[in-house]
């Protein structure tokens, strides 16, 4: 887990909520959070980011897997987007050193970086600086080496609720694939057996489709934006609810974390708000989520399945 | 000073040069560098910010003076930009969560990062989100405080060698407004005299004028991004050589450390590429700069004029 926190961090830039002050005032007890970025590999050595933070260049050095090998190299294979968010899309304008980018996506999701974007021409320095790769639901897709050669990942979108980001609003007519889950298998091998992650960084509601992949994966990784849908209202950051921004709540009646409870895998929070009280161990949200058998993410998180 | 390296940062996620690979190795002793910003204030209340780069979270997180001091809030006042480089106005798409920002810059920088750039439109969530504040070559400009009263700080432009941002070569016809060098002044009051700074972290050459702004400057930050004209191609890391990039190198003969030796005020050096060699204290550069008595600046570096 290179970073677990929503768009904007923890803390905030410009947020002295209770939780921001706390996070600044007990740096040291590893409560700051990096934007929602997750790397994952099948052999240790070649990666592949899912989003790509605003932050991604302190990620990258964060963790030693990703650091270059040779004077012009990154281990860095590929990054699949699961919508177009700027805490997600941003990270990518980071990556311009003129290395060749592969990046998986949807239609929607591309057109929605690529198109109308100036910024965007800072990663077409030469033929060939990004590869798109199509995503599309239900189609199974492998994750490719720098070689060409499959990495023993693929990746299977699936639907999300979702809406498009603040900054595409208006522009083009929504469509279905704004935002996807990712079912992720490692395929078996002689040594190795099948191993499934299903992320979900992201969702406006839990269907039914959605709540089968998270039961039949080894790992789920699920949307932990809000505890509450009047979070911010009630905190007099904003207007918004969590239902309007696209994040079903995870507490509370029919939350996300009455239906983790019962899946089988191991299950993680990811993308947390600044304001949601989880974020501290010693808060009773934090416990409900302990007791429930779920986890919270936070950085520098290492684990393998 | 918020960050001291050139774009793409120090280390640089994808380079593997001798630089790199020892300030990852040694990495507790400080020689890592974020990309260039460096916040200003005349009373140590109010700041403000020149350049926007893209790792603006984690540096406002660095420096006490720029944390929020509500709820919602930013001591943060305004932002200069000196250029439309990638590593200048990045930042700016991190600081979107509803806060009015004050943007100083000159019309071609403005036109180079809020057109044709559909990121952009999260700076236009609310009325009023962004200000711009036009600056023009000669004529000084006060910078104002959120309130609207002044900060006691100007800044008035000067001309130096430039090219537009590599992503936007070709846009639009190349201006003399591409990049500026600052004279920030702190007008005088009662219990102060008159202090400036002479910011040039960027330029293709040293003109008389920039020189003359220099020597009258009580501290000047020049360009250090690269110490050889050919430093990228001996390493092979690149074919462009510093002129190709606008950028004077810092050694040799006719280099810019020659030409800072003599003046009178403080002198730094900012904005260094990963490839120079004086990021190293224990270089053969790094003494060369010492002993003309100029420094090489680092991040978190402080000091009051």
């Amino acid at each position: 887990v290179l970073g677990s926190a929503a768009g904007g961090g923890f803390p905030q830039w410009n947020c002295g909520c209770p939780n921001c002050v706390r996070a600044r005032t007990d740096g040291a007890s590893g409560h700051r959070r990096t934007q929602e970025s997750v790397a994952i590999s099948a052999d240790g050595d070649e990666w592949f980011l899912l989003n790509a933070s605003p932050e991604i260049r302190a990620q990258i050095e964060s963790f030693e897997g990703l650091h270059p090998r040779a004077p012009r190299h990154s281990p860095i294979s590929g990054i699949v987007l699961t919508n177009g968010d700027m805490d997600h899309v941003l990270g990518l304008l980071s990556l311009r050193e003129s290395h060749p980018l592969f990046i998986y996506a949807t239609d929607a999701v591309r057109r929605g970086f690529s198109e109308k974007n100036v910024l965007y021409r800072t990663l077409q320095r030469f033929p060939g600086q990004v590869t798109w790769v199509h995503l599309s639901f239900g189609r199974k897709t492998h994750l490719a080496l720098a070689s060409g050669k499959p990495s023993g990942l693929t990746v299977t979108p699936v639907a999300v609720p979702g809406k498009p980001p603040v900054h595409l609003e208006g522009v083009a007519p929504a469509t279905d694939e704004e935002g996807i889950g990712l079912l992720v298998q490692r395929e078996a091998t002689d040594e190795t057996t099948q191993k499934t992650l299903a992320y979900f960084s992201s969702f406006g509601a839990l269907t039914p489709e959605m709540e089968a992949v998270m039961r039949s994966a080894d790992c789920v990784f699920a949307d932990g934006t809000f505890w509450s849908n009047d979070e911010l209202l009630r905190l007099g950051l904003g207007t918004k609810r969590a239902e309007d921004m696209a994040h079903a709540p995870v507490g509370g009646s029919g939350g996300t974390l009455q239906r983790l409870a019962s899946m089988p895998g191991r299950r993680l929070f990811i993308h947390i708000n600044n304001t949601n009280p989880m974020l501290f161990p010693d808060s009773a949200e934090a416990a409900e989520v302990r007791n429930a058998g779920v986890e919270v993410a936070h950085d520098g998180l290492e684990f393998t399945l």
